[in-house]
């Protein structure tokens, strides 16, 4: 209870710039679950089979979660991909779409129409830069980029590509989503106001041993060394303006999971918020934080105004979460209404902060 | 084909030096399949439960394995634990036990008797030197051995307590056993005669991308950088006395590795000495390895030779086998005759090198 502290505490609904809703059954199970993580505005994952590449398609989409949850607001994105040109990012501006997400080729879930080289995309990149679109990167490199690039590796072997990204386009937006290593921490913060990093709830938590034989604690980019964890929580409360959430929460069916080669994705939706403070008090239990540098201003910050400050967004509805010291246990498993989905939810089973909406 | 040269190669039965053949209905399964991978000699693993810590147990477990499969030679280990005594090991070593091996607390299957701490085992391992037994280790450091103790370096963490163990007893036979690291060939090689390592067929051909996302490709020690998958493969065809194959083949049941929390285990058993030709393949094809250091005597020195003069037995059957070139499909699945356990080999439903008895 190193934080008891934050009981109590009052803060502005959280918001989550990086979450996956997916499709169909799943979506339904999911979506309900962003407000009772503390969260009432998500940035949404393109990666759909097939990925959203028109504004029809991303309009479409918004429209289904809105129906779905009408009181969390869908800040929607385009899959980069060869058919995104400078015309469709006006189109794509001017429809009310926030930003582009580039996934590496073959490197995650739904990531098989990925990018290859960035050079092709340079006119897109100035357009989006023109229309002030955000720019989302995945930021790792393929194997196939050469023989020692690994899991553990391909994040910090990006790094420079990101930087030369940064360099030509300097007025660009761009985001180094779920950002897993200390490396990239340094490389965001010798970067000038136009970029910025999400941090997930689960990089806080956990190293290479967690996902080591644990299917539920696999993702990509993969949890990493003790030292880069260090630098992530020291990140998250260091109020620096370039940090803050994006859960990264992608769920999938326990029963690919629980497989032969199973799939890499964390689901941490219903807990967001709870499972950061968790992660935080994990942090000061085992030395890499003192108590005092978790306060409320660099609480709020990290979960609640560095990404709306980022993408220039508020939220107009004005809500208030309350957080409440371990009083959550995180469910076992998650089934959809019809039952032809089930999830297993990071940390199951374990007492959570919880958060009640005043 | 890089191998084409070795096909219809006779060569000595191989010996594995580290293997897991398990209690009830799996030994029933996995024994019988010693032959097929193209060996005849095997040195086997105590970490039953509980764990085999008495001659007595060993002899029990000798006779069973040899009443299931009477054409291999099972050299049999305790497990070094506060019950062995220095009159133990003598007991042991009269009785025709061949070697000891000790575990690190909590890092690997039935490893939850392992050792804390080596300096109260001193005298044991005094009456082993005496005695001329082996101590095959386990080399790796528990993650309460300090906080930057991860799966990837816990090896490396552990080789200056190896070596103060060779500087303290220069005259008792220790091996290392599945070395997974290039920091580890160099221990070893820097050590005098009496310490060797074994080297397993997946670990010439894994890294960490491997058995990311894939239970039947982790184990323990975990894969680790191509670096070190190098340093490994120029090892096994040195033909330094020094390395040899040790399969460390460690079946479970098909339902422990796809579960929410999985099992750390490779299974190779029944295509062992086909593993490590292939292996050796993909290292020539990767450009790691040239064709021309792959000998016959290479091969001989690290399938058949090395392990063998090291523990200072021979093979009195003089049998001989010889390899086929991708002549055998490794099988998807194995069932017990009793229909109760099934185990996923390592690389299921793939080609593989062929042994023919002669």
């Amino acid at each position: 209870m190193a934080l008891q502290k934050l009981d109590g505490l009052e803060l502005p609904a959280a918001a989550d710039m990086h979450v996956h809703l997916r499709d169909g059954a799943m979506t339904e199970l999911v979506t309900p679950m962003i407000r009772q993580g503390g969260v009432n505005m998500v940035y949404v994952m393109p990666n759909l089979v097939p990925p959203i590449t028109t504004v029809r398609h991303a309009f479409d989409y918004q429209r289904r979660l809105q129906e779905i949850e009408p009181n969390v607001t869908f800040l929607m994105s385009l899959y980069l991909h060869p058919s995104i040109t400078p015309e469709i990012v006006r189109k794509a501006k001017h429809g009310g779409v926030t930003g582009i997400k580039s996934y590496p080729h073959g490197v995650t879930t739904h990531s098989d129409q990925g990018v290859m080289s960035y050079e092709e995309f340079y006119p897109v990149f100035e357009e989006m830069e023109r229309e002030d679109m955000v720019l989302n990167i995945h930021g790792e490199l393929p194997p196939s980029a050469g023989e020692d690039i690994t899991v553990l590796s391909a994040e910090e072997a990006f790094l420079p590509t990101f930087l030369d990204l940064h360099r030509r386009f300097p007025k660009l937006r761009i985001i180094l989503e779920h950002c897993t290593s200390a490396a990239a921490i340094e490389a965001v913060k010798s970067c000038g106001p136009t970029v910025a990093a999400t941090i997930t709830a689960h990089h806080l938590f956990m190293i290479v041993d967690d996902w080591a034989g644990d299917p539920h604690c696999f993702c990509k980019p993969v949890a990493k060394l003790p030292s880069d964890r260090r630098a992530l929580l020291k990140a998250a409360v260091s109020g620096d303006s370039r940090f803050f959430l994006g859960t990264d929460s992608a769920p999938h069916p326990a029963i690919s999971k629980r497989a032969d080669k199973y799939a890499a994705g964390v689901f941490t939706q219903p807990h967001a918020v709870g499972l950061v403070i968790d992660a935080l008090e994990q942090g000061i239990d085992t030395g890499v934080l003192k108590a005092d540098e978790v306060t409320e201003e660099k609480l709020e910050r990290f979960l609640c105004i560095n990404g709306r400050t980022f993408y220039g967004v508020e939220d107009d509805r004005k809500e208030k979460i309350v957080l409440r010291k371990s009083s959550s246990t995180i469910e076992n498993i998650l089934t959809s209404k019809d039952g032809s989905v089930e999830v297993v939810p990071f940390k199951r089973g374990k007492l959570t902060w919880g958060v009640e909406w005043r």
